[in-house]
């Protein structure tokens, strides 16, 4: 029997798809002719025993590719590490058997716990293409994940990754549902519920779509890229930790859909708790508060949807083990008064060092947080919180907690400052009766934060002030002249960042 | 005011992305830089008047783009039509309109006529991206589209292409729903139809995943890639035509949203309904014959499958005036003797001929087909059209009518002969109690078709034959060893592809 030849050599084609592996091949090659691949196919590349399912791309007229070489594109090169020289296999996969519990989803039934484990492991093992997870996004949206279902899917997802072990230590955690500009309590939590005694491993994320992430705040001050035993080293030193989450790989599965969901931007409950809790879960906490910021410009918009989020939270909470609390807080403006990773980090270090212009806003957030974190301590009074994190506050223990967390995770640097500032200037008098959480994240991204760490904004202004025509409401700061104008020119575009009504 | 230069010289990166457009740019470039693009961003290009969102690539190493350039993909490249030099500029597109009537329908409400249309004209503006029509399409699976709203989307896909125009005559067309391996009826009962002196314009498509559509087959013996005007003329001298679908534009939005349904495959009513009849609208038919083949390995499983399709069908048939005639049909096994464009147009050519041994299966099915879209004229007595088809048939005149087409159509070509053939033969002695319609067709793709058009399968057993051990049961046709050999081998492992039922 005549043996087919469906191998080709393997190039790196040194494109980023965002972890969605590519694979380029020639039109003309013996494979695409042999197999009938044409442009989308989904195709599985075989070296050794390592395998992925890749789509396909067709270079129509050969181009930069040799013949008989397919190129992979970076996330399909990473998890196939070739070696020069070596030729992979390609065939028609198989269709991953997660598929038929994603259509049954899709035709609206209700899944049990395996077949959302099926799911969570085609997704890790990278055997379903970007549509099947738009298709499965979409099918669980708005409420079409019942309870039991949110907690089914955030039990596959805690299993597909690492589970920290503590050793039986009640640990703490906190998380904050949906970006409100500027909103950087963490680093100030962490310090003050490790100034208590408290063990607080905090893993947090960097921006996506957002002007600055707490680990891109956290990176100004000191190292995040941590891995997990260096985490474990550095909480066991000092009790608490501000690391990046996005390489420890506490819920890989989740890194994955988040990419499909956040183009999508569909609200749903039931993928932010598993999301959320999962996360909360594998880093070994047992004790978590949520803060739940509502506002019209906020994530979440009104008090009945943060009710139906809590209702979920706490029934999921509940059947994974853990003890929540979840607080609601005001998500009508920003908070404090830089936007972007350097100039919120000045805002922590003010509040952390007790400066007399520190943001009263960012420190009594995070002074009620931290309080509320210490009610859930089982030795706490459930109500002394507060008063006890203002004591650590205010005593410089909490400052003392950071400055040594900054020293174990590697060191503390002090934030620089932008080489371009300008002013933007009011054009009306009256009150500020509102600034736009969404259209002042998105001037500070112009200016070129979160890529830029020293960019962003400064707030001059905050709501409830008098203004009068002329008074500076906001500082950019940029890196380039060029990113200084572009923020600059769209601010001034636009006429609802601020809302300045009429007191006269 | 500094103006920011955000363009980049275009190249033609030679890349087919199947109709997504792709934007190829280096990481390094000054534009990624300044607006912040990443992998999977969604940019706008505007080039002039032109303009279209495109996913962006980025090239990690700079690779094989030169600097100050951006690459597009063919479909992005086709769409903006870029001279030698040109510069386009790359900025953040608005979200489409359409993207809030998605996640409406995402969340289980109900759209009206004017949210379907923006989403069909934002499909065919190709500002959603395949996310978007992955969860558009997820949103309508099952029964998630009302009748109400199936017939608005209907209308609105219609709307979006050309509507061909016959001057106020009665115009027929069939359809077929879900592929049955074989059944190759429409070049038969377009040449009786026509024959009848009824006006018949048949456009078909190309496979894409089965191994042979009617335009595949039929391009073995004419011409099929006619334009509107070219169609207009055969049809107007003959009174019926076979051609490609493909590039008439009838229902363009339909082609942009079927790329994602298939490689989803999720069976909708609703989109599979608004496909059909808004192509048949589009052609000016006035009076349709649906084929729904029903069997366990068919498109449509049940009885009780096919009779919900057909309710829906009806409904939206009347609301959009078409008279419709819905056949069910045997789809228990494949209809024929050949699989493959040309060996399905010799199964076809024997029965027009009136060859003894044509296939008897395929005769009959295209007779009753034949036989009731006679029935459906309006002067037809709405019984005696199975009578008059097979005189049609028997005399010559369907044969001659087919001739006549073929000629209108550029000339006819009699089909050719595969280079090779291997025969597969039976391990059991028993009675054929199945032939599995998928393996089948699975077998003749990886013996070339329908990209060879001479390669593919001949069946020499039919369901109900008495089966010895080593008699034939088909024979591969391939123009190359190695998909012969490719073919045989999966053929031979397959255990399930013809059930021989043990009687003795």
């Amino acid at each position: 029997m005549t043996t087919i030849d469906n191998t080709l050599r393997l190039a790196r084609a040194g494109i980023d798809t965002y972890r969605q592996p590519v694979v380029f091949m020639r039109e003309d090659c013996h494979v695409c002719r042999a197999e009938g691949f044409a442009a989308l196919t989904r195709i599985e590349v075989t070296l050794g025993d390592r395998s992925i399912i890749a789509t396909l791309n067709v270079l129509t007229d050969g181009g930069w590719l040799p013949s008989d070489t397919a190129a992979l594109s970076e996330e399909a090169w990473a998890i196939l590490q070739p070696e020069p020289g070596d030729r992979a296999r390609f065939s028609h996969p198989e269709p991953p058997e997660s598929v038929s519990a994603i259509r049954a989803k899709v035709y609206g039934e209700t899944l049990e716990q395996d077949r959302f484990d099926a799911i969570v492991r085609d997704v890790l093992d990278r055997r379903l293409s970007d549509l099947d997870l738009a298709a499965f996004i979409a099918a669980c949206a708005g409420d079409r994940l019942s309870i039991a279902e949110t907690i089914a899917l955030t039990r596959s997802m805690q299993a597909a990754g690492e589970t920290l072990d503590w050793g039986g230590a009640d640990i703490f955690d906190k998380h904050c549902v949906g970006g409100l500009p500027g909103n950087r309590t963490t680093p100030i939590v962490v310090s003050i519920v490790a100034a208590a005694g408290l063990m607080i491993p905090k893993t947090s994320s960097r921006a996506i779509t957002s002007p600055a992430g707490t680990a891109d705040t956290m990176e100004v001050l000191a190292p995040v890229a941590l891995d997990i035993p260096a985490l474990r080293r550095v909480v066991e030193a000092e009790g608490g930790c501000i690391v990046w989450g996005g390489n420890l790989a506490l819920s890989p599965a989740d890194d994955l859909l988040i990419r499909i969901e956040r183009p999508l931007d569909f609200d749903s409950d039931g993928q932010l708790v598993a999301s959320v809790l999962s996360k909360k879960a594998a880093v070994g906490a047992k004790r978590v508060l949520i803060d739940v910021p509502v506002g019209p410009t906020a994530k979440v918009r009104s008090v009945e949807t943060a009710a139906a989020l809590e209702r979920r939270l706490r029934a999921v909470g509940e059947a994974i083990g853990l003890t929540l609390s979840i607080h609601q807080s005001d998500g009508t403006s920003p908070v404090g008064n830089g936007i972007g990773p350097a100039l919120e980090a000045q805002d922590v270090l003010a509040v952390l060092r007790r400066d007399k212009d520190a943001p009263g806003d960012l420190r009594d957030r995070a002074l009620d947080l931290a309080g509320a974190l210490l009610d859930l301590a089982p030795e706490g009074q459930a109500t002394g919180g507060r008063a006890a994190a203002e004591q650590l506050l205010d005593s410089g223990g909490a400052e003392a907690k950071f400055m040594a967390i900054c020293a174990a995770q590697g060191g503390f640097s002090e934030p620089g400052e932008a080489r371009y500032h300008a002013v933007v200037t009011a054009r009306a008098n009256g009150r500020l009766a509102a600034i736009d959480n969404r259209r002042i994240a998105r001037t500070a991204k112009l200016a070129g934060a979160p890529r830029q760490k020293l960019a962003g904004l400064r707030l001059l202004a905050r709501v409830g002030d008098r203004i009068e025509y002329g008074k500076p409401l906001f500082e950019i700061h940029a890196d380039t002249l060029g990113e200084l104008e572009y923020a600059r020119s769209y601010a001034e575009a636009q006429t609802g960042i601020f809302t300045i009504a009429k007191d006269g």
